[in-house]
């Protein structure tokens, strides 16, 4: 096994990276000044020993708690719950939203073995009710999906009974979207969800 | 700076690999064991610290000389001469070659300012030429683009001289290619260079 067939063996186990495209970059960072393939290992090395779940929401972080959660500014008494830590990029980039946030680690998937214990929900429950009063609303932000309805349907029964107010994520047309090329079951539910204009 | 970014910044340096797409390689790493992404980072380290060109053919090894140059069966009065390493597979793929190889290292492009002493072609005519009489022939594999051509012609003149026979590879129709979506350049090469059946 060749270095080169070894970088390229690995690269290709990378989603969205097939066999051609993993030689490709292999042979591309040989033309490279070396000091390029070293910085993009450091980088890894340094994921890989430096960033852990952050103890409050499982956001990935370097330090003891996540940016968001060491921020005094955000407001801990709304939790946005989200299946994957990249979602909450997604998200601060609107700039809508102003409190704290919950990492799942994924969704419900019985098919693929994804068990509500696999995920952070119980954690989640404990976050929302203790101390019982700090916590006014979790707002439910899986993906529209059928495995991310079913994941905020089983958060919101596990929540009900704390007296905390739990929310999801409108769903509708997207903004910029045309109406033309939009599914069904994305205009069912704009309709469903049609608001009075005042 | 965070790790996050900083690895997703080096991503986003490879060919073909857009800012969303780092992120989500970076994320995809950060749900990995940790020893996948260790891997990964050893796999470029041993790239850049052992793999180095031929001094023979400039085709990337970490010997002496590359598995090509060093295996006593491949013909030496032969030398193909291609643009990139990469190249090279491609035409191991076809079986059909025996001889060995010459990495130009880039085709000529005065626009992107690669002029002749940028690439090998000195050193392959001091291949081709001492000792005299040891090589035969020199294909000029170059692709068969603007600057390839350019490249092969300006190779072609550096070795008129040198009593050194130089060929380039036919184009034509590829194999499995349909004349209804063959561009009409390509037609008019295929014509050019068309044969006698027997």
């Amino acid at each position: 096994m060749s270095a080169i067939d070894d970088l390229a063996g690995e690269l290709a186990r990378l989603p969205g990276i097939g066999k051609k495209t993993a030689l490709r970059l292999t042979y591309h960072l040989l033309r490279q000044p070396k000091e390029r393939g070293l910085r993009l290992a450091r980088a890894l090395e340094v994921l890989a020993e430096r960033v852990h779940p952050c103890p409050v929401c499982h956001n990935p972080t370097e330090s003891a708690e996540c940016a968001i959660c060491s921020d005094p500014r955000r407001d801990t008494s709304v939790i946005c719950v989200v299946e994957q830590a990249s979602d909450i990029g997604a998200i601060e980039r609107s700039g809508e939203f102003r409190g704290v946030y919950h990492v799942l680690g994924g969704r419900l998937s019985p098919l693929d073995g994804v068990q509500p214990e696999d995920l952070t929900i119980g954690h989640l429950v404990r976050r929302a009710t203790e101390p019982a009063g700090v916590v006014r609303e979790v707002i439910v932000a899986t993906n529209p999906s059928v495995e991310g309805e079913a994941t905020a349907m089983y958060v919101q029964q596990k929540l009900a009974s704390c007296g905390v107010r739990v929310t999801r994520i409108a769903r509708g047309l997207p903004v910029g979207g045309d109406l033309e090329y939009a599914d069904g079951v994305t205009i069912a539910q704009a309709l469903n969800a049609r608001r009075d204009m005042k």
